[in-house]
């Protein structure tokens, strides 16, 4: 599968980036144009509230994916250089290829789309899905191999939104559905279309040293931290957000205390997995998304974020060794344990709560329930729950269906030799793609030796 | 006093943690929910500006506690990941429980208790005590004897809060003496009941190395630029909030350089100490908090930064080995250099700012002063200044007192055996309670088959 | 050059900032108090707007320079306390003196200058000048000789920026030219007249480690997130600002995509080079500050960032080597790669940007382009559009001549003996300013010894 050496195509990564920027500015050049918001907002000062109330959750966002989530995945000793760039790298491309997307798609009107701050962080949302994905191949893969990917995913997501926002009508503000179930699927079917049957041995670069795993939790008390803003920073402004804030606030810290709770319960000399604490504590906010606006009481944010940080860590402790086992599947960074599964706990969670409030209908307000609107206060409410919970249920199952299947061809298409996997040999190494010497750990004779011949053949 | 090995009850971390979460479950369950702020405020503006104008500030001390805090307190080089852990698994746990406590002491209205963002944001800020107390005995104490501490430390702390603010109406915007002073005592209090009269030795393990150096110096100016959040998030919104901002940051950077004067001053080569520089750049934060919103000239914040600076420097150089000498007292992170001594001079400084302002009562505004207001400006002026000192000096005579009692108990019952102090020579390591190898150092046959026998008997 | 030594001053750097801390408290007492903007400004609520609107920005330019650019420079592995040390104490120490020489010049209003944010934050941007032009000379300069340049630097500084910008009427909301260019040359300037003809060898702590440049990039991608805050602070308010942080963005992103093209093309291996990452990727951020608030199409910033990035890894792999070959110039980060490269390239950007906006005068509003405001609208378009352009040119000749003058006599300043160069051996170590033992590398007996001497003849 992995492609030979002597024919390793160091200069399709420069190529294909190059092509892409070029094109993109062709297409800014044709048709973006800046949105003035106060040619339609009379009042100067609502404009600059506006940007006052979205650039800090944008900010801290930026910071999550950049910082946080980069740091997350040094947690290979001897690839955090890369996992930091290709992360950095594959948020930039992906943001400017769903910003063309969605430009195409959604906002063409009179010959222009305008663009300003909130379809930016639409664009940076869908670039999320890419980021979650790359966990189940990390380390293994090429950075075009990476880039392909994400050419592929943003359209697959972006019409996948559509279809469960827009069309089904579910109510997911923190993207638990639409990001993180769906970029979980997305990275499975990838890892399997590409590994197959090949079971993955444990590369003797794999180990976490006490240094990597220390960055890693930087990056997980950073993603921590500034979980609530990824949440709330869509939601209605007033009521639902500081809502949304809080669930979020109170799922996370449950989340880590049961984290705790459940790693040294099920390790048998009672000590503590850094892998389960560097994911477990963020598995109820990918939990709580889905639900996170919604009026429920705050017991509920509480057990969702304890029952997603268990399932998480029984996940890291059982499913994944035995996926590896039955089905062969590859998941490098555990993203089922951390997306996948807290994401399918927060859907049902908003199938129970839609169902909940549906039936008081006497004291509580549905329209909290719906930033939909209208069309839910014409429905009778129990007519609306039921319909609703079955919209939550099929958007999931929409989620999980297109991605498995978008992410199997995909993966079926990085096989493609060009694509230049590296070799067994040189995975989870900086110095294949960098100018580092690894001088901790010297790589041996033959590595270097055909590193050189890498080398040498490079050109194209 | 150290547990043997044998005995060592690796069960019961879990198990309090997970009755503690289920208990609150309960808790949340029957007694509260969501403040519906739109319902008393009638604009919707009105609710999404508060949000807007707290958050910014909550996620900055977030992110001082988690991360900044975090790092300072890696420069134990095997006890980064425990460090790191145990700061983020007690802020929450002690989060949680100060929401408790609080929910029933003050906030108990027609049954229910009304959670806002405001609320949760006191309970941090009672969290931070014990992150700071925490510092007297890190690297020598067992989580569970960490959670005991909190428990213990929470409700002292709120009651203790209560008395200084409620009832003396002392003056302590941000935390000077209800937090640093209070939880530096409870801190030197539980160590010196926890280790008695036995000089603790120099570990091996003790010493920084210039990596771990650099990561502490990283967290500590994490915590020196979000500091003026910390201090002003309290603050009546305008004027005192801007001045409360504007003194922070002339305190610190005052501090920041003053601590390379005193350093350099008194180390006899003139080499600067990292210690003095992760501590003492801190310490103008801690003292200004108590009077920097009050109506005092800029000069005065500089020269209470400058003075805590050399008060911090000059503590680690002669203070804490004397203490250690004398008293037998153990303070692993130096906290009575960076929140005792600052604090003590902070009260004094707001005890002669209370003073100054009240004598020039034609020009200044005495209501500025005073955040309790009404009865101030009834009061004439020179009366109230005395009487407002009087309470100032009296706050902390209650700050120190109940702190160094409370603590001195809390220190007694985490001698119980079975809240398991490691014994010495596991101390500072983090491969005691984490899954971690550490490469660089093998710890010696010995040491690995005394773990090994932990590893056997662990079954509680 | 180098200061033998037998006479090391170690007092010296104390006895600097000792005096000038006091002389700071002395004009503080005489001259500076707090502005009361509630006085002037009738509703409290605006008061506390302008807090919320200008402090987050205020925290996010902190990050940066304090974090992130902090950790940029400490991709030198022995010197990496250093690095971080003295970039603080630089940023605080400059910060307090551009205060005071503002408060001196611009500020002195009936004996009292008043003190606010906006002010500090003025004093904050003087500072970035002295952090800037440090990069030059990173590792072979003495703290002592860093603080001389501060303090020749901050002045020279202010009158360039106000030449430029209040008597040629320069456009330059984000410092392109007035910071970034002068700082470089600034610092080419000391670097050229402080080693003069000597090339500078290649020191054995020169080269980074994998975990170095590790930590190097972590500051890039924090200063890469915050840019769009350090751009648009100074922004009118609304859609200016608005503008800004989109241009910002779109210019980052692009820079980020073509700095690995770019690296990958010119290294021979198809290799990217670390140091290429860490300034390519945030070029576009120093070139687009110049233009940021200008009414250009958004494909003008994508332009821009990837020219930029292009630029910049063109100096690092031919200019650099060229320079010191032919000038002896040694420039030790890089500075002129990310601040002069780019930053001329915004000047000739913007010169474009103003002769294109005076011409279509029909559609679009020239009131945007000139923040200066009333003289544009009187003027006649084009002619204004030239007068303009003919401005920006004349500011970028203004910063580049006066910084290169200043920088060249401050280099001579800076051989003063007594400023305590360090010799060549000690260069780029930790341990000849702190207290830290570095064990990864015994540095040999013939320099401890040397380092023993100096110890013992350090008493001024």
């Amino acid at each position: 599968m992995a492609v030979p050496p002597s024919t390793y195509p160091r200069r399709l990564l420069p190529l294909f980036l190059g092509l892409f920027q070029g094109a993109l500015l062709l297409f800014f050049a044709l048709f973006v144009t800046y949105d003035e918001p106060s040619a339609q907002v009379e009042d100067p000062n609502l404009v600059a509230n506006q940007v006052y109330s979205t650039f800090p959750f944008f900010q801290d966002i930026q910071v999550m994916l950049v910082v946080g989530l980069g740091l997350l995945l040094t947690f290979l000793p001897h690839y955090g250089f890369s996992a930091l760039t290709h992360n950095f790298l594959l948020l930039n491309f992906s943001m400017q290829w769903a910003l063309v997307l969605q430009g195409l798609l959604h906002h063409f009107h009179h010959g222009q789309i305008h663009l300003d701050l909130h379809k930016l962080l639409i664009s940076v949302f869908a670039a999320v899905t890419v980021l979650i994905s790359v966990g189940a191949i990390l380390g293994r893969a090429s950075p075009c191999q990476l880039l392909v990917m994400a050419t592929c995913e943003i359209p697959v997501y972006l019409a996948s939104e559509w279809v469960i926002v827009t069309c089904l009508g579910v109510l997911d503000v923190g993207g638990t559905i639409t990001i993180h179930v769906f970029s979980c699927y997305f990275g499975l079917g990838v890892s399997k279309a590409l590994f197959r049957a090949t079971q993955q041995p444990l590369h003797p670069k794999e180990t976490p040293t006490p240094r990597s795993d220390l960055m890693s939790l930087v990056g997980t008390l950073i993603l921590w931290v500034f979980w609530p803003s990824f949440v709330a920073v869509l939601c209605q402004p007033g009521d639902a957000q500081h809502r949304a804030i809080l669930n979020t606030l109170l799922a996370m810290s449950a989340s880590a205390i049961t984290t705790v709770v459940a790693s040294s319960l099920l390790e048998r000399d009672g000590k503590l997995s850094p892998s389960h604490l560097q994911n477990g504590s963020l598995a109820g906010g990918v939990a709580i998304g889905v639900v996170a606006d919604m009026a429920m009481p705050p017991v509920a944010a509480l057990a969702l974020g304890s029952l997603s940080a268990v399932v998480c860590v029984l996940g890291f402790r059982f499913l994944t060794p035995l996926l590896g086992r039955k089905l062969t599947l590859h998941d490098q960074c555990g993203i089922h344990n951390l997306h996948g599964l807290p994401g399918i706990l927060g859907a049902a969670a908003s199938v129970v709560a839609v169902l909940v409030a549906s039936k008081d209908t006497s004291g509580s307000h549905p329209s909290q329930l719906s930033p939909v609107g209208g069309n839910a206060t014409e429905a009778v409410e129990g007519q609306w729950g039921g319909r609703q919970a079955l919209c939550q249920a099929a958007g999931l199952a929409v989620a999980v269906g297109a991605s498995l299947l978008a992410g199997l061809l995909t993966g079926a298409a990085l096989r493609l030799p060009c694509l230049a996997r590296p070799p067994e040999r040189l995975c989870f190494d900086d110095s294949l793609y960098f100018k580092i010497q690894d001088q901790a750990e010297s790589p041996g004779p033959d590595s270097s030796a055909e590193e050189g011949a890498l080398a040498l053949k490079e050109q194209l």
